[in-house]
């Protein structure tokens, strides 16, 4: 059975925030495209373009971080041609009620028909966020 | 002579931002898909999902805010087939050289050639804001 567009980009939502929780630079290499055109923006630090300026940004949230666990919810999903976006909740368990993030998470569909990150950010929900 | 993808793309960023500063919100209704997949997170703000979300925010924005002018610069386009993503940073002129933003706009490109947004996300840079 081949997974439908939706399900596929799901997957590699899910497949984010496993390598994200693992802490795993190679699990979230597997996760990105490793082009010129891939975008990240974590909370508080600035735009990063480029897989060269992404990548080392994971390895400084691995190395220097507390661990992340990530609640995933409304998980809404839309599909654009090869493109799809997610725009989701991430809940921080181990933090707290007030510390949840909006992610847009933009995948596109290569040759395999993988689905690829290709750019990640977040930003505090604000009704939830101290002093925002 | 037809515009290139990218000269498109430029062009619908520069055509969101003159709708904004003009504070036009049938300007800026031309300058969006009317559609459920389009997204939108001002600062501060919920994610906002869907044009029915997303308009009245633009109306909200325009009846209540103070005039903004922008000044945008480092603005790099990237094109992923029909899709296209322009991140780049808006400075306000009349707020002072901390009040700068980073912004993920998004596009498609629509039947007749032109490119609509599907999503538009700002965040404050964070080594400019103040209290951030």
């Amino acid at each position: 059975m081949v997974a439908s567009d939706e399900e596929g980009v799901r997957n590699a939502n899910a497949a984010f925030y496993v390598a994200f929780e693992a802490r795993d630079v190679h699990q979230m290499a597997t996760v990105w495209e490793h082009s010129s055109r891939v975008f990240c923006i974590h909370p508080g630090w600035p735009a990063l373009i480029g897989w060269d300026n992404v990548l080392p940004s994971w390895y400084g949230l691995f190395t220097n971080s507390e661990r992340l666990q990530f609640l995933i919810v409304n998980e809404v999903v839309s599909l654009a041609g090869d493109c799809a976006w997610v725009v989701c909740e991430e809940n921080l368990i181990d933090q707290g009620p007030e510390a949840g993030l909006y992610a847009i998470n933009h995948f596109i569909c290569v040759e395999d028909g993988r689905w690829l990150m290709v750019g990640h950010v977040s930003a505090p929900i604000p009704e939830r966020a101290v002093g925002f």
